[in-house]
């Protein structure tokens, strides 16, 4: 039994705790939250204890591993703890929003075999997953151009914005990351638009975009093409397609059930769309704890890690280069 | 080049005209119709002429063979002319209400090499082509159950109904006809159900149904249903799915685009469906007359051909059998 | 805390026992099966005790509730015993095979306001919940046809075909309890057809048909077919669509995941079909529990309950009769 | 009646010929090529004159109107002579692989009346038109991104790469076209990414590329992303995807029919695309003659003319900039 304890127990670190106590194998060990009062709500609906700072977490003979899902700013730290301690950590993306920090912390847990996960879900959902598989089975040959769109069902609150590092770091991070996933070779140079098209006010005082492009090539030429937007009416948009020299291989929205209905005017209509990440993504969540449980159980790498979490701010940093500069950006240039 | 005389200029005359007009080995030797003005406009229109009589036209020097729109009571008649004068007829479905009538035009008719096609348009549209292609080529394997949906989009004018020769012969005959073609094997037995929901009192006055399930059966065990409704509120529903020991086959509906739409609480909106039977069977209607062409050409017989007009019909007055008698009609029974 | 004996313990008694200890609010009190040997491996493999014998199961004071996976033989019996006891039950489908059984049943436990639910699982489903939503929701309109198709992925074995009771009340039953649900109203007639195409020798041994297709009409005039299979090689075919004056909706079949696939010949392929009924109902088989734990806390009528298993073996009934006799039958003829 | 002649009898000079012929308001005034044997078999086969250069078919009183399939190089010239005389023009696309030979050729030109069209046949297609009357009727709200995939089903001969001016001139171009007609605002700003991944060595050695991605944005930042291959193994890919602040549609590809099959380990396979362009927007050049038709008759600027070809080809030079730069490319300093 690998005794969890969840560091941050907002929205996500609830899901996650919830997805500890259904495994098998994994136990809900108690939880921190800089916000004392929802700490002791949350450990008294989950039947767990409330520890009082997260360096009482990471010290409890009751913890093995952590789960992070506090805010940004304190990721590097605990990660940081966690690995001092020997505990294995799973945290929530990204990082940091600054890549010297992510840099210092790579520098003090270099060479420690404590497994350190970072948690983007997207690798683990089904449809992506089959995508990769078909991609490593060669069923479409070699991969050409891969295209990620990636759309919220709504903006996030002003004050969400005004803090998330602004779009490419907090957003688009999780389509860098995928995109990596499924390239299979790292990315050469980053390109990307941004507009302000669905709260200019609000994205003209954060100097942040709403609608992004952004096209990335690898040395090898292999191209992928990311779409954001903030705010999609239909729903949560979260589709991939790649292409390559033997066929094409896509993974489609999932709507809330499998109906077509057929009416004046419009025919074969599905309903909405799943909203938002959390149900979109819930077998996802439960494979992220899944493969988490099986790394520190092994004390092996787990299948997506800090250098991924690295990598992706990386591409994030080049992608807000490009749109300042008005220019191709050369990873080799960043970091 | 064949000469091809339209007797009866309706509707569906008129679109046959124009057909005739585009194949590059047809042309259109003059209209007859028992309403002159409109024979005398549509002639004017498609600078053609006017046959004062249907006698006329099969009597012409300058007709080398017979297209026949006309109403349902003068197809026997017609045909037999045609025959009689030794010029190919195409003849529009169905050949009579009355079975007695189909059987001493067969009689009369019978011996003689001149072509004659019954218009059963859905035999050449491309999707149901395609589905009859698998079938022959063994993709599905052994067909052990048909599905045939068949819905139009709206109730034809009461004036309409009440001599359509009811439902089974006037909408469901096209069904009966494709179910023969897929199953490539002689229907054994018939069970009908009848309900009036569209329009009860118009039915309940026609003693006719406007919503009906046929259930048919061959000899070797091979199911076909057949579903039909008056009415459709999204439009001329018109599918097949064959079903076998191999695999399964299916023909979807056409919109008007290939447009999907998605907008808030509903996603992947196709538009609504071609409407009427003239545009969704635009195609398959320019194939009829290229195949009449080529029989006539040929002095072949037809790819459909007069006796499967009279078994159509056979299915007809079996299912109307078995929706008043409540017991399932052994085609033997009948005829 | 609803503590549950589960009397079976073979795959669907597993299911279900793994289903209940997953639930918040019940709790596996133990289970039984006639396999002494497979009750002990399944008690020790789940972490429960073991009774000796249904009648302990009932009696015990640890059981609040029994679910009954157990061989059909033992269905009435072991549901005359928990009512006796006062203990709600969950029974899988069917009732027994014989209707005179099931009507001795009924009258034992008349008046009794025990909880009997029956496992109808497919009301359970999300699309097929989410099609009865919109008919009542008056999306379709008045509802005129509905088409139920169900195919197995593959034969049963030969010793399973042979005491199942025969595809109508052993498969199809799932689908007369499906048209009960969505027509909303009781059947006045039914129509069946049967075939022996997937394994004739088998089915002809059995007295048995492997290819069935079923019409049924209400009072009302509303139509329903059923097309069974017992082996698609594509998969569980498991869909409905349901037509009405204001418009169609479908439930479509559940591929393994989200994917299309475009290569060579072939475009916007699927993967094959979720297989077999434990994956593609997993959902709707945890509603199950879920209902039924609701309808014993309460002490309410479950969603579905003994009369719509007793009123589907009905149905079954009149399918035979009309197979055997050929005729349309009434069901106030049967039971 | 427009008289129409036809300079350029390739490929798709026969096919205009044959829309010539089959449209009501338009014949076909005779043939010229350089190669006089071709052009004799056509004008033989077509029933048509041939004339012995472009002079005599521009000076003929026998023609009205002039449709340019010749070679790329003789585009510009042939466009004058037209106007010139005084006579409309439906040119293929490009105008000339030279922006600057298009100045000196809108110069010639400027403040004629004489029509001069540009068969950008896709904005003709019934899909595409679609896509842009829900932009106009504001279905989708205020246009955000647009994503246009454009892959052809095999890489076109080396003869013909070698000429084609490279594949922004020569295949972008079309998609250059469509994504002015959908955004409805000039295009600012231009950034590419080149690949050889199709045939790399013909691609060295043509200084082009086989597969690109072109990012666009106007000045009001709507977005558009571009996606090209030569080679795309499942067939004709060409489909058009608007999203906006109130919706999203999409157009899909075109099978060969409307079927999907379903076998062991696939489900819900469509056939083939249609392949090639003359199948896949037969419809759409059809369409391009009724524009030019009513165009010419009416002496009004037609749908799509000399200017939109300017522009294209400009957004072409802008791409290739932006590959062999490395930077985001503004139109203001192209031509």
């Amino acid at each position: 039994m690998l005794r969890i304890a969840v560091l941050g127990v907002g929205r996500i670190g609830r899901m996650h705790a919830a997805n500890i106590a259904l495994h098998p194998r994994a136990a809900l060990a108690g939880v921190f939250d800089v916000n004392d009062a929802a700490a002791t709500e949350i450990a008294t609906a989950l039947g767990t204890v409330k520890f009082a700072s997260a360096e009482e977490a990471v010290a409890s003979e009751a913890v093995d591993a952590l789960l992070i899902a506090s805010s940004t700013a304190t990721h590097a730290d605990f990660i940081e703890m966690g690995v001092a301690a020997g505990k294995p950590v799973l945290c929530e993306k990204p990082i940091d929003l600054s890549l010297e920090r992510v840099e210092t912390c790579a520098a003090k847990i270099a060479g420690s075999p404590v497994p350190v996960m970072l948690g983007f879900v997207r690798r683990f959902d089904t449809g992506h997953r089959a995508v990769k598989a078909a991609i490593e089975a060669g069923r479409i040959g070699d991969l050409h151009q891969l295209a990620i769109t990636s759309r919220d069902p709504g903006l996030a609150p002003a004050a969400y914005i005004e803090v998330s590092g602004g779009i490419f770091r907090d957003m688009t991070i999780h389509d860098f990351d995928l995109a990596r996933y499924f390239l299979g070779e790292e990315i050469a140079t980053v390109s990307a638009t941004g507009s302000r098209l669905v709260d200019p006010a609000l994205m003209e005082r954060c100097d942040d975009y709403d609608t992004v492009t952004i096209t990335m090539a690898t040395a090898g030429g292999k191209q992928c093409v990311i779409t954001n937007s903030r705010r999609a009416v239909y729903g949560y948009d979260q589709r991939v397609e790649a292409f390559g020299s033997g066929g094409m291989i896509a993974t489609d929205n999932k709507p809330l059930d499998n109906t077509r209905f057929s009416g004046p005017g419009a025919t074969g209509q599905a309903p909405a769309l799943l909203d938002f990440f959390i149900e979109r993504y819930d077998d996802a969540f439960a494979a992220v704890i899944g493969e988490f449980v099986g790394a520190a159980e092994a004390g092996r790498a787990p299948a997506v890690g800090f250098e991924d979490g690295r990598q992706a701010l990386i591409l994030a940093e080049a992608a807000l280069l490009s749109v300042r500069e008005g220019r191709t950006v050369s990873i080799s240039d960043i970091g």
